[in-house]
């Protein structure tokens, strides 16, 4: 399989588009350059499909690397392959340097503004590549890539004649699924992946709080999981809790049956990996208790086994753009979680969307519109919609948020009970589970029924 | 009728409701109140439909006043009415009197942000009206009206149920359909309302540059067309060239079959009565025709008999909002018209779409984006929506880029031969061709299943 992908690398070629800055205001008439990566090796026909990734919240490369799919049904399908890159991510800065500086400046980062570049580069690609004026163009996205993907095909359906959503919680909006679902599901595969394990999880919070309550605490925390910065202080241990939190929920999206390394290079069944070291019954004491977690949380940072300490500042990769996503997330992508340490193993923790909008405030300068996307995107009713598939992994957190039922006979749900996060868009695996093998094949399936159906339209 | 009419007018009620200036951007986040006109007294069950005027480029209360089908089909489907007034028209400005100030305060009037108010106010108004949470609401317009409400059907499908899309020339943009199509069709009204209607307007065109050529000319041409302005210059003769052919154009647009007020007060038939003074053989002079001509325009500007002088500056009621529309046409509404004197009757004019960008430049800052319309909307793509019904007045100028064959079984196209400009949106007449009558019906039975359909949606 290495041989492939090198082989593919080098029929890879990087673009660049001229964007405009806004498309649906005239006054701001600037352009920039977007990226997008094409691959037309196996598109030996004119008029052959085009699988269009419509990136997300990173840099385009790392979601082309982590789209083993889409190479691998290029040849069947006989499809070009593009890969265009989410503005403000990336290299795609729409005002240099200077795109991150202010509110004014960010104020062209939302999913609107991506839907418009996508819709117009696959516009500008039928109009000038040789033989793809009367391509069929399927849209292909994971996780927000997803939730794009399958909102292109919603609000521009003349240039994507389908959508493949993968684990896109396009649902994860304020009012339509409860907030507890997310944290539920991430409780339940750590519930299901060893014994005790989800209960211990859920008491290493009250004993981290008793240790951290002293200087000493403090020290052997710091101490026992290698923290690079020392904890200090009371809000330290509070921010040291949040990141085991977003450790553990992460580990839940990323629980392949394979070694991979997605958020952080990482074993097979990495979920099962971690609660091999949290199988205590109840008489363990709390420092034995945050040893296991501190090497349960090394399976995570420390894998490679070339991690000198634990930095609590980040959770995953660096590819991951999570300033523009929180701005969105501040904006417009508003998507309410919350725990209640019943259902879940954390901290009860209520949505408090009035603290969340003063975050915003203070962070970027602007507040969250609740309801916008909902309006935006039709919420629950997708019914006059077709051609979506929206898979889904039942590992997933972010299943929680997504359409896992059929809408009609064209937007169709799939749910692959091990998968987790958008697991079918990856490169096939001996260890995947038989849901995903069939996964991809039903979504292939549709692929080439859409692109006849094309053929036919008058 | 008018006992009707005047009962319905005190059952109508006005209100504002508080839109956001820009719905894409975060970082203006002001809000301006925004009118809309509600009627419910046939609004007797909860849960009943509502039919929803998405307001195009003037005052909504002149919509309004000439959209009697809604009034009149209003009991018939126990339909509450709200007719919503465009950002920019009417006293709808998001910066009061500084809205057409500039490009930055103009920046926001675009048909994406109306959709967006509409989509907006149909939620507000479900969430707040007492029994409409659950009513289907069905979108209607004329001409850039019935465009709005296809588009809203199109792209906030879960907001409206279908849509009645009057006279509505979605397809006038670059490239979609000819740009001679439009005066053609103006031509062929008024060579088919009198014996050589049409050659003795292609004619007059000459005869005025003749006559206009000389100062003696210019006057008399004054004179005869009891112009308010005098004619100074040969500019000052092009320009009464163009007041012309626009006057000839207004009328194909309300050639209505009856006594009507809608761009001017004009008698039944208008075309016709022009016609009546455009009957000359070949053999008349300069001279004689144009004093047809001259007695042809009072039938457009002086039915009432109360016009003291023509003035040259206008040609419709100043209900309408030209400025705002030349703006939208100046950045995303770009339609282009041309002439060649042969298939029609005017001066031969190529569409130049980079003058017309110049002017557009210079005049508002702004450039055209021509290919906009067609990337957003669709252009000719329409097969992926459903509940759509355009409906076109084979006399109407405007049906040359109207949609007029059946798409799919649920977006469909009716044709009233003897029909001007939205005929099927006005009270119904006596004096009504059957076709528009049957088109009425049909449009009502589409309505109902609409409503039918969505009550038995999960």
């Amino acid at each position: 399989m290495l041989l492939i992908r090198i082989i593919e690398v080098f029929a890879l070629f990087w673009h660049l588009f001229c964007s405009l800055i806004d498309h649906f205001g005239f006054f701001e008439n600037g352009t920039f350059k977007q990226r997008y990566l094409v691959a037309d090796q196996h598109w030996h026909q004119a008029g052959g499909p085009i699988l269009f990734y419509t990136g997300n919240e990173g840099d385009i490369t790392w979601f082309c690397n982590n789209t083993g799919f889409m190479w691998q049904v290029a040849e069947e399908l006989g499809a070009m392959l593009v890969f265009a890159e989410h503005r403000y991510y990336g290299d795609s800065m729409p005002f240099g340097p200077d795109s991150y500086s202010d509110s004014k400046h960010l104020n062209y980062l939302s999913s609107e503004q991506a839907l418009a570049d996508f819709a117009v580069l696959i516009r500008e690609l039928k109009g000038s590549w040789p033989g793809a004026r009367s391509s069929a163009v399927i849209a292909v996205g994971g996780s927000y890539g997803g939730m794009l993907a399958a909102w292109l095909r919603m609000k521009y359906p003349s240039a994507v004649v389908g959508a493949l959503a993968a684990s896109a919680p396009i649902w994860q909006f304020p009012g339509m699924v409860p907030c507890g679902d997310f944290h539920r599901i991430v409780s339940q595969d750590f519930a299901s992946s060893g014994p005790n394990c989800d209960v211990n999880i859920r008491r290493s919070w009250g004993a981290i709080d008793k240790i951290a309550s002293t200087a000493e605490g403090l020290a052997w925390l710091s101490g026992t999981f290698s923290l690079c910065a020392p904890l200090k202080s009371r809000p330290d241990s509070v921010a040291f809790k949040e990141w085991l939190q977003e450790t553990w929920v992460n580990l839940a999206m990323v629980d392949y049956p394979y070694e991979a390394s997605f958020l952080q290079p990482l074993p097979a069944w990495p979920v099962q990996a971690v609660c091999r070291h949290l199988g205590f019954d109840s008489s363990v004491s709390d420092y034995q208790l945050l040893q296991g977690v501190s090497e349960a949380a090394r399976v995570y940072y420390n894998h490679t086994g070339a991690t000198a300490c634990l930095n609590t500042s980040s959770t995953a990769t660096g590819s991951l753009g999570f300033l523009g996503w929180y701005y969105q997330a501040c904006t417009e992508m508003v998507m309410p979680l919350c725990t209640d340490g019943v259902q879940d193993m954390f901290e009860p923790q209520a949505w408090d969307f009035q603290a969340f909008s003063d975050e915003c405030q203070a962070l970027f300068g602007v507040r969250p519109r609740a309801s916008w996307a909902e309006t935006l995107y039709g919420g629950k009713d997708l019914s006059a919609h077709s051609n979506i598939i929206f898979s889904n992994g039942g590992l997933d957190p972010w299943s929680g948020g997504g359409v896992t039922r059929n809408i009609s006979d064209s937007v169709v749900a799939i749910v692959i009970p091990q998968g987790a996060h958008h697991l079918d868009l990856r490169y096939d695996n001996e260890r995947d589970p038989p849901a995903v093998r069939g996964a991809r094949a039903l979504e292939v399936d549709y692929f080439k029924a859409w692109v006849r159906q094309a053929r036919r339209a008058p």
